[in-house]
């Protein structure tokens, strides 16, 4: 008889996004003409940047002529991108990255999932809470925990609380961990990390032989220009880090689909035998057998990216998305509510008014003022009192919604 | 200390593609004029479909306005696609395949590998021997199999010999299996199978609780009327078989990404405790949690497929390749070399002459007439002997290739 992964049935509910959608689409049902809007989920919702396009239309027509039609690319993506987002993301930055070393996919999202394939059963395994589900529920499909308490909390897993009284940085933990998963700018809750407290992460796993996971999702969102973008910035990283990026949110490929994880050459794990084996090595192959790389069309487009044309679009974008961060956080503020995050990440962390729990908070807005935010406890125990609003939308629903919502809960 | 997982070390060498691609690179580049005409890797050479050219560029079109503008999208697929291929693929052919059971990936190779994501670890597994090699590979790396012997067959795993001796067909284990492959169309082989031989299987797994994982990547090349496209046309079917189709090899997708794997919510499998558990239930889990969806663009391209004037230039590109199979299969015949396949499937596999072993035909093919096949024994030790040539490729290279070949090693 064929059987199952008994691991899948540890996981709580519906992942979080399948289920906020499942109560909006419930409440739209009921109440058609409720003008919804949503700040939910971290979609962008602006048009795809014109040198995005046009590189994309090209490559369609690419497609077209049999001299310049692309069947099979590299598992790895093509070179002309790789060596664009070596030379511009990284080595402008001060970064030891070589083209090689960059992988890329179709999603940040797959890649934090799939990286741990490659690795160990019997690694203990460290996230922060709250933390994006995707970290936690992969572990536990993979068997790397047990069940959860009524807390939501997976027996085997290492919570690192960032919250308002550790002013939102993930400590230094006193026990062994093997994988650490950090992102920052950080999803949820917009907290950002300094050199200084990325330095210290990056001791400890030398110290320790852990491997980092480093989620740069938001990086371009950052503002502060003493920031890192790159765990890379970093001394030794390139011995202890992975890092993931993406195109959805600086680009607004969230539908369009690209994104990039970095795996340096110098980086190793032990085999059983105690042996140092190259990781490069292994996510290589798991990319040639599991993979086939990303559409043409598609790298074409995130090719543009860097292109001056490019580049200038996406600033405008970022900008514009970081303007409407501004004026959640400042409403909000007015109105006698706690915010945290904006200034460096495009989510707005704000602490439920009126000791309503997060879910609690979540219907209330979509019930009372028709605004769909993400219930900070979503995500992880210690996310339970927050709920996140993402400044990924117009000019005009931002402002609308704000309105609604100072109106409706102001202290 | 991070640990890797060990059961990557007992791979064989490079995956069998990138090992070609090894070779020929490095025979281009000590001779940077030789013709080389590829026949190997079995990747599209003719362009795209103009019907998914424009269906695509009007999706990039729809990107660049806010009101048409796609964000994440279901992680499943659009509904748009998935009815059209519910409706044309399967209920057309009296499949009860609901589109609900569809789910549209960026990918075969990454479905028949991440399937496993969601079985337990002590599940009997057969593969046919030859074989495509990812569902080997993605096994080992599973840690479903102990070391491989010096004919690279791994030990755990069943190998059902599919060669001359058995026309070609796997026959019904007499040991209890739970998980299958089968590919019919058959990649290498070019074989086909019955509806009869599909119905024993049926009866096998039914019998047995086992599961079939068939992949149907070359159902579109199927020109005997009588030969089932789906192994949904066989009773019984809905309770123990996963299919696995993609857009690659008809639509000439293999740059486009663009796939899709169908789990009938009616089909169980067992939990620890003895209870049965939907399958679909699991997979549609692990979807939304590891993976994004398909891009927009490429999904509004798959669409176009089944439109009239998309299904009339498939069939186009399809007589087109069959043709080019029809004169690789007359022109080795009429040279005394044995061939099989090439009537029903775009590949024909050739007995090497000259009792050459696989690798040694490969590398006499490109040395002495500078054409890339793929070495039979690349599939699995049944596989040795032979060397499959594929008809993907323009017709000039084609008849040039046939001359070089037949004018080399004719009998």
């Amino acid at each position: 008889m064929a059987t199952i992964n008994d691991n899948y049935l540890k996981l709580k509910a519906g992942y979080l996004f399948p289920e906020i959608a499942r109560r909006v689409n419930a409440f739209a049902a009921e109440h058609p003409d409720a003008p919804i809007i949503r700040l939910g989920i971290g979609d962008v919702t602006e048009p795809l940047p014109e040198a995005c396009r046009s590189a994309m239309i090209k490559a369609v027509d690419d497609m077209g002529n049999r001299a310049t039609f692309q069947g099979y690319g590299p598992e790895q993506g093509y070179a002309w991108l790789r060596e664009k987002i070596a030379a511009q993301d990284f080595q402008a930055r001060g970064c030891d990255i070589d083209a090689t070393e960059i992988f890329i996919s179709d999603g940040s999202k797959c890649d934090c999932g799939n990286i741990l394939d490659i690795f160990g059963d019997n690694n203990t395994i460290a996230v922060t809470d709250p933390v994006y589900p995707v970290y936690v529920d992969t572990n536990v499909m993979a068997g790397h925990t047990g069940e959860a308490n009524d807390r939501g909390e997976y027996e085997g897993l290492v919570y690192l609380p960032i919250n308002a009284e550790n002013n939102f940085t993930a400590a230094i933990p006193s026990q062994k961990i093997d994988l650490i998963y950090l992102c920052f700018p950080n999803n949820p809750t917009g907290a950002t990390a300094t050199r200084e407290h990325l330095q210290a992460w990056v001791d400890y796993a030398k110290a320790n032989g852990s491997i980092i996971f480093f989620d740069a999702a938001y990086e371009a969102f950052i503002t502060d220009p003493n920031l890192p973008h790159s765990i890379y910035e970093i001394d030794g990283a390139r011995d202890c880090a992975i890092e993931f990026r993406s195109f959805s949110k600086n680009a607004g490929f969230t539908g369009t689909r690209c994104a990039l994880t970095v795996v340096p050459k110098t980086l190793t794990a032990k085999a059983k035998d105690g042996s140092d084996i190259q990781v490069w090595q292994l996510w290589n192959r798991r990319q040639a057998t599991k993979f086939n790389g990303v559409s043409y069309i598609v790298q074409r487009g995130a090719e543009a990216v860097y292109s001056e044309a490019g580049k200038a679009q996406i600033r405008t974008l970022i900008d514009f998305y970081m303007e409407n961060a501004k004026i959640i956080r400042e409403q909000l503020t007015a109105a006698g509510i706690q915010v945290y995050g904006g200034t460096n990440a495009p989510y707005v962390w704000v602490k439920t008014p009126h000791i309503l729990t997060s879910w609690e908070f979540f219907d209330k807005l979509l019930h009372l003022v028709n605004v769909v935010g993400t219930p900070g406890a979503g995500f992880g125990a210690a996310g339970e009192g927050y709920l996140r609003i993402s400044a990924f939308n117009s000019r005009e629903n931002v402002v609308e919604a704000m309105r609604r919502i100072t109106e409706k809960f102001k202290a």
